[in-house]
Formats: structure tokens, sequence, C-alpha cells
């Protein structure tokens, strides 16, 4: 009897193989609402889209239209809304690909443009990415693919990678793609890069007769325009797998009474990441590096912010806390951005390849001003090794390479010891990254990049070309837009010479979700006052969450979202 | 207007701080169903426990008998099961503390019991854990202070800690504790450890009238007995937390295609965890110590293992992977930890100190025998250097303090250049403990522990003393039982002399969960056929499954549970 039972079960778990565990099963049946200009009797229906009075356009916008006269001309920097039609185009070939990291919708939006396009049209998957569309290595995605993909996490179906492409052989190998398979659209699921890429190619392929279409992708958040684009996919459901772990470990803090946790969360450019977490689980301490930036804070400025916590907690009996420290923070800090600088000038010099470590010290103290001296004198021997390491096939040692958590944390220890040699600290790291980037999609990310797909499906249908496909009205039913990528386009100067770019959207020190944060983030220090958001949930009371800042700066009275009926 | 519906949404969320958030405050209203014995008209009822035939006995018997005479006397090592009773104990006062390190749902076992003794009956909280215990530390538990920790993570409602209470000053503390809030009863929540110490303490207070009850805790997974304990509570939920993560991280990796993650969970004597995740994800290679130790594997054996994956993957195209390791699997490498032990009589040695770090690994290298040699000199410079660094205070080096993660990258990064120079091998490491301690429970978790409190309560006030709460038939409605604790301790040689404890459940190699793994492990390796379970759902089609390895060592005809009606 136990033998049959057992023989049961064990043939029960080898069918939950290759992404069929009883959870991945039951997301692919989740209801999917769409907006109303994209239903039709309970179907589809592809709409149309009408040229608005709504005009983008970003700084240098002169330079951005030379750069790209072809797709200016053609959209007039003019938003696009979607309306109703009856005649759906037929025999259209579109392909899609996926470019930059992985973030959780991306299935769900080959899903909404394979279904927009019907059975009447024709949509290729590309390969891993932008290189894949160079190569040509297209597959055509039949209307039963998508059933399988639904609503699960990853970008394995396609794959991508971070290939540019730029030069004019580059657009030739495209064009070639696009002749070879006959193709109407192109559309690109990617972050501000990959969508300032889109632009490039559409413009170079605009008198070929494909057109390229964004949809705006990144974990980070930081590709954001205003009302347009509320948020960009994949961040909302990494931000609750982080504020879940981050409430755990917060959870766990109190009960094991002795640990100071210093958490690192993916965010490079932007701390869009760590604001979130920080609304959604109240930590003692959070780095926002914009902040860093803009009051021009000093790394022992920021270290004394992190001591003064753990010693005034301590002074409370509670000698335990979070850290949360965005990624990227580091490098929005000066002084260590001319030391790093310094250091790369240093090891470039004749005499130093033969000095030992402990001469290489010496000497680079030496060679820095009284103020430099101080800030690498008293940084921990591990960093200042790091930073008087041999260089290198890559070159020089950039400030991103700089362990942050590790120096706040040997840093924090010694200022906590200086003030108060009796607080007990033991501090614990983690890195929170990968883990966010492949979940399965929130209800919020499931339904807003189907939707996403529809819109750029239909979009490629109709041959335009030169547009972020959009979402927006998130909150009352959503509407189905289309925004100009010129219009987003500006110069920026970085070393090397000037860049057109799509501007990373940053946290506003006045925008409402910094300045909630703001307005707590003393109380959230002084004691225990965390929450714990849990893992989550897509069935249930719960799940209808977008993130607290995005509701916040769009000024919504809840945090729920109304995509559909 | 947008600054009202701002103003709106600030209140909202700052009505969330202190742990209600939605996701708190709707798991509070999750139904918890109940074993019939504990159940009349709707309300709870509290059962009487019977004498069953089954003796539970460990090997040494004799032995045990003489450490614990009166609680041996008194259980008879035999089983109790509880039965309907029209008569509920009333006037009893009872304590419960945590013991050791968190666990999903310890907040539900002392929700079990406050409601189990009902009005007529007082409960007590012990704060901070035995320490707390010996100071006399306690709280009264009102009926109502249950309501806002039902169903959340970790211990803080209590809080922990990990004192030992063993001499005879400890005991004497205890029972001044117990003489001044007039105890009846005590209830140790904790793991194998607490248990014994728990049966020390029983033994003790015999004669004081007080009675001790234990609660089987560890995430661990390493307190089971057969059918009578399935699992030690919060093992689900910390698996079920990691399998979520390291499924997370596995879709993560066909879809960048670069990276091999290699990832350390936590279960430092067994490996359970690291079992169970394998199980709900299928990675490429898992790492399961009983096995190694088993085999009597060599470091360069499992290394091989490792390597010849990610070899033949290449092969195949895939140049990713996960590997799984359990926290303190080069414990169980026999060489390791003669090197180790090496290593700290070489480091006590009297011309060590003054010799540089070069120096030092030139001596060890010639003290060592030829095959120990081999392996040190095979080494990564970063393990060699942690082997002859200057002993602190804390004395010799331990095994557990190898950096086992690092040392497997570096070592597999070396063989697979020497099988194959040209196969892509890009390593990232992770460590997932404390995440997994606290997370909300899952259903099983929450369910499970309000159960076994019902239980641990009942017994405390009808004045059971040595036993530890279970309940067991967790497939078809649920028994509360009490397990006879002198009936699990055996005597086990260690160095410094003999220690009685409840012996530790390790993966048994002939265990249907381990045959099970063994038989797929191979497909998992070749190609990816991994899974993500995804975040555990507390609503919904889901939610209702217990740990794969434990349905399968019980025999059971699927993951279901059924505890109540």
């Amino acid at each position: 009897m136990t033998m049959t039972n057992e023989k049961a079960l064990v043939d029960q778990l080898i069918l939950f193989e290759s992404h069929q565990s009883p959870f991945e099963c039951a997301i692919r049946g989740i209801e999917l609402p769409v907006i109303a200009e994209f239903e039709h009797d309970g179907g589809l229906s592809c709409p149309d889209f009408e040229i608005t009075n709504r005009v983008v356009e970003a700084d240098g916008a002169d330079l951005t239209r030379d750069a790209f006269p072809n797709i200016s001309r053609l959209t007039g920097n003019q938003v696009l809304t979607a309306v109703r039609s009856d005649v759906a185009p037929i025999g259209k070939r579109v392909a899609v690909l996926f470019s930059g990291g992985p973030a959780a919708g991306g299935h769900n939006v080959v899903a909404g443009i394979r279904r927009i396009l019907g059975a009447g049209n024709t949509l290729f998957g590309v390969k891993a990415g932008p290189l894949g569309l160079m190569k040509g290595d297209c597959f055509e995605i039949g209307l039963s693919d998508v059933d399988a993909i639904l609503n699960t996490g990853g970008f394995d179906f396609l794959g991508s990678d971070r290939t540019k492409i730029k030069t004019a052989d580059d657009m030739a190998r495209v064009l070639a793609t696009v002749q070879k398979f006959k193709l109407d659209g192109i559309i690109v699921v990617g972050g501000d890069d990959s969508n300032t890429n889109a632009a490039f190619i559409a413009d170079f392929l605009a008198p070929h007769g494909c057109g390229v279409i964004g949809v705006p992708k990144t974990i980070d958040g930081d590709l954001q325009v205003g009302d347009l684009v509320p948020i960009s996919f994949g961040f909302d459901t990494a931000t609750k797998i982080y504020s879940e772990i981050v409430g755990n470990i917060l959870q766990d803090t109190p009960s094991s009474r002795k640990y100071w946790h210093f958490i690192k969360l993916m965010g490079r450019s932007a701390s869009h990441v760590a604001l979130e977490v920080a609304l959604q689980t109240h930590p003692a301490v959070t780095l926002i590096s914009e902040e860093i930036a803009d009051k021009k804070l000093s790394l022992s400025q920021v270290v004394e912010q992190i001591a003064s916590a753990v010693v005034s907690r301590a002074a409370n009996g509670i000698n335990h806390g979070v850290v949360l420290i965005p990624e990227g923070v580091i490098e929005f800090i000066p002084e260590i951005k001319a030391l790093v600088r310094a250091s790369n000038e240093f090891m470039a010099g004749d005499d130093v390849a033969t000095a030992s470590m402990a001469g290489r010290v010496e000497m680079f103290g030496k060679s820095l001003n009284s103020e430099m001296k101080t800030l690498f004198t008293g940084l921990p021997e591990s960093i200042q090794t790091k930073l008087l390491m041999d260089r290198d096939s890559h070159g020089n040692l950039q400030v991103s390479q700089i362990p942050s958590e590790e120096l706040f944390i040997e840093l924090t220890e010694k200022r906590v010891a200086e003030l108060d040699p009796g607080v007990k600290f033991a501090p614990l790291n983690h890195f929170f990254g990968y883990e966010g980037r492949c979940g399965a999609p929130t209800r919020f990310d499931a339904v807003y990049t189907y939707n996403l797909g529809l819109v750029a499906g239909a979009l490629a249908v109709r041959g335009k070309s030169g547009y972020m496909a959009g979402v927006t009205a998130i909150g009352s039913g959503g509407k189905g837009i289309a925004i100009p990528l010129a219009g987003l386009i500006t110069t920026e100067r970085r070393s090397g010479g000037d860049h057109m770019v799509i501007k990373k959207a940053l946290v506003e020190l006045d925008s409402p979700a910094f300045k909630f944060f703001e307005s707590r983030r003393e109380a959230w220090a002084r004691s225990d006052v965390f929450s714990s958001p849990g893992p989550r949930q897509l069935w249930g009371p719960l799940g209808n969450q977008v993130p607290m800042t995005v509701a916040l700066n769009l000024g919504s009275e809840s945090l729920s979202f109304l995509i559909g009926k």
C-alpha cells in the first residue's frame, strides 16, 4: 500500500519538472483584464490610434530632431491614443525581442502582442536580444505558444542580451533581417538605453517600411515619464520580492535581538528600488543616492547617519536594525569618485608596479591633498588595498567595484566604537538583485505587461514607428497610448563626447514619495515600527497593489490599480 | 484635489506601520482548522490524554533512564493520545518560552496555547528565552493579545535566546521563577538541544509539581521522529521561501545566459533544507552532506561532480546553472576536518607567530604528509591564508569558518579550466538563511503550529510532564499526541565526554526522498528542467502543500495536508 502511494507521488513530482509546478500551472490561468478599447464582445479587438494635442519634448529638442529626422517628422513628437476600430489589419509580420536584463512580465508582453496580432498576422520571436536581431535568429510564435508562458517570470522564452546596435554595419545587418523575414515592425522590450537604441533603429528603418516600437522595461524603475509612463514594468515585482525578504529579515531582528543587517539592493543609477522597499518595510536607515548627491554629503557624513542610528537605538535597548543601501550609492559621493580617479592616475605611474602594497599605500597617501588623504587613511584596509591593486586588462577601477556594504559596515563599526564603546554592533551583509528579476509577475505587472503587449502589437500592425507603447490611467481602467521616442531623448555630455539618451528618471527630492519617506524616517530609526509586506499574492484579498512610490507620485487615492473592467 | 488624495494615501500608509501592512492584517483572519478532539460545538475544548501501547526508546535506554529517573518513571516512555473530555481544568498557570533561532509559526504555538487554556487558566510569556526563564522575566498573555500575533512570522512577541539551563544554580533559578509565578507548567518551544534541555528541567521540576512540555521547532528539519514528528515546524516555510528565491534565480539563468549561481542554504548538521529545495526547483547540482560523508568523498571528488556538470552542460550550449550547497557541507568531508585540525596544531607552534604568511604556507606545507600536502597546495590562496591566520581569543579555527561557497567556486573554476579551457564559467555566490526564519508561516506551518500549541497547552494544564507535543496523521485530519522526551534521548560520545542528546535526524540515503532525488538528478544536471514554485500563497488554489521530502518519506499519496475538517 505504502509502496503504491509513494510511486504515485513520485510520478506526480516528475510531472512538475520543466515549469509545471502547481504554482506555474495555476498562474497561467489567472485572468488578465483588458483596456476597453482592446476588447470587443469578450474577445480582443485591434484598435487604431489617434493623434492627441499632447507634445512630448525633452531638453535640446533641436539636436534630437537633427539626430532623428524621420521619426521626429513622422510622430511630430505627439502622443497617440488608442481608439476602437472595426477593421483589423491582416498580413502584417512583426518581430519582438528582449534587450538587457530580465524583468517580470516580459513573457506577458509577448503574449499580448501575439494575441492582438491574432490569426491574421505573424509574430516572430528574436532569440537572444539585439545580437539575435542582427543575426536574423528568429522563430515564428504560434497563438498556442503563449499559453505556456503566460504569467511566468523570466525572459527565457526568447533570451536576451546587451548588444548595442549602433554602427552602419550593425544597421545593415538589422535591415537584412527585416528583408529576410519581410518585417513590417519590430518591438524592442527594454530599458532607457534599449529604447534610445530603438529610436535609432526606427529612424534608420523608416525609409524601408518597417516600424519600431519600444516597451518600457526595467526593474530599477528609472524609466518613468510622469503620468504617461507611470512606471517601467518589472519594478513592482522586483520591489515586492525584495520587500518580502527585507520584511522577513526585519522580523528576524527583534526575534534574535543581535544583528544589524546591511542590505544592498539592485539599482545603480537611481534609488527607486531602495525607496519603495523602505516605504513597504520601514527599516531603521535607508540611504537614497540622489539625496546624498543633492546635499553633497561626504562619506563620513553618511556613516555618521548610520552610526548615530545604531547608537541611539542601543540607548533604547535595541541592538538590531536594518540599513538599506542602493547598489550605486557610493558613485553619488563626489569625494569617492575623486579618490578612485586619483587612484587610477596613481596606478598608471611608472614606479608603482614594482612597489609592495604597503609601499603603494604610503606613496599614494603622500600624493594626496590633506582632505583626500584623511578620506583615504580613514578607509578600511581592504578598501585601500582594492584601490591600489594592479589594474587588469579591463583598465581603470570603477567606483562600482568598491564593495559598498562592506565599506559602510567597517566604517560604521569604527564610528560606533568612537561614539560609545559599550554599544554592541554585530553586522551582517546581503545583496539582493538577481532574486527579483525573474520571479513570476505580481498581478499588477502581469496585467500591465499584457496590456503593454496589446498596445505595442496594435501599434506595430498599424504601421506606427518611433513610439514607446504605454498604458496610462492605471487607476481608472487604463488607456493605451503611444509616446514619441524622439520626444524623450536629450543630449547628455559624458566623458568622451555627447550622447543621445533618454534621461534616467531619478528619485526627486520634492516628489510626494520622497517627502513621505523623509517625514517618517526618524520614527522608523527611533524604534521598531517595521512591517512585513509578505510574499506577493496572486489570489485572495491582496495582490491588487501598485508600488507605493508610484501611487504617491501619481497622487492616487489608494494603492489599487484598475486596468480593464 | 490631488493634494487631498495624496494626504489620504499618506495617512493610509502610516497606518501600515508596526505590523499593520495589508498582508499582515489579512493573514490574521486566515482560518485555522482544529483537530477533532480539540473542537466542540464550533469552539475549543480541552481534551485529556490516554496512554497508548506505543513505547519510544532510543539507543542506550538504560543510561537515559538513569539520567532522567523522574520523567522516565512518569511517562514510561509511552506515547499519549488526545481524547475528548467534558471537564476542562481551571486555575492552572503556565509559562511559554522560545529557545534558539526563530522559525515561522512560533506565534501560532503561543496563540494555540493561550486559547486552549481559555479564560479559566493563566498563560505567562517568558521574555527572551531560557535566560528570561532564569531571570523570571514573565508577563501575562491575555486572550485578546493573540489576535495581533496570529499567523505572523518571527519570535518577537516573546524574543528568544540560546542560553542552556544546565548547572544546579541554573535549575535553582528556574525553580525560583516557578515558585514566584506559581507555575504548573512550562512549555519550551525549541529544537533538539532545547528539547533535551526541556527534559532535564522536567526531571528536575518533577518533585516540585511543575510540568515541562517541549514543542518541536527548527527550520533545519533535523528534529523528526518518523510518523510521530513528521517534521519540525518552520521547515516548510523556510524551504518554501528559499525555493521561491532559488526558483527565481533558476528562471534568471536561461534569461541572462551567463551565470553559475552557487547558493549556500542554511542547515549545518543536516541537508534536509537543500534536499527539499532541490526537489522543489530541480537545479543542476545539489550537494547532500550526508551522502558525501557516507561515500567518504574527497574535496576533489565533490569538485569533480560540479565541474563535470559545468563542462557537460557547456557542451550542450548551456553556460549557466545553479549549485545548491548545504551550509555544513565541508564539515562532512573528512580530509578537510583533518586539515583544519592540523592547521590548529601548527598554529599553536612556537615559531609560527613571527613568521610571514608566505613563510607559514611553506612551513605548514612541509609539515603535512603527501596526501594532505596535495590537498593544501590545491586550495585557493584565500583559503590557505584563512587556515594560517593568527587565531583570535576564541581559539581554534572551526571548519564552519571556511567559506565553502567560495572554496567550491574557486576549485570548480580551476578544474573546469583543466577539463576544457574553452568553457565559459561566470560564477556568483549567495547565502540564504535569515531570509527564511521569520517569514509569515505557510498554511501548513500556520495550522500545524496552532494545533501544536493546542496540544502543548492541553498537556500542560492536564499536569503532564516530560513530553514533546505532537500532531501526527497530518494527511487525515490530525491527531494530538505526546511523545516521551526521555524516549528520544541517547548518549553521544563527543570530544570532551558523553552527552545526552536527541539524535539529529539526518537525510537517510535509503529514504524515499533521497532516492527520488538520486533518480532525477542526472536529468536535472543535463539540461534545464527546473521549475519555479513561486511565492507561498495564503489564499487561492495552492498553499495546501507539505514539504515534498516529508510527503515522500511518509509515503503519502499527495502533497496535501488535512488537519481538522
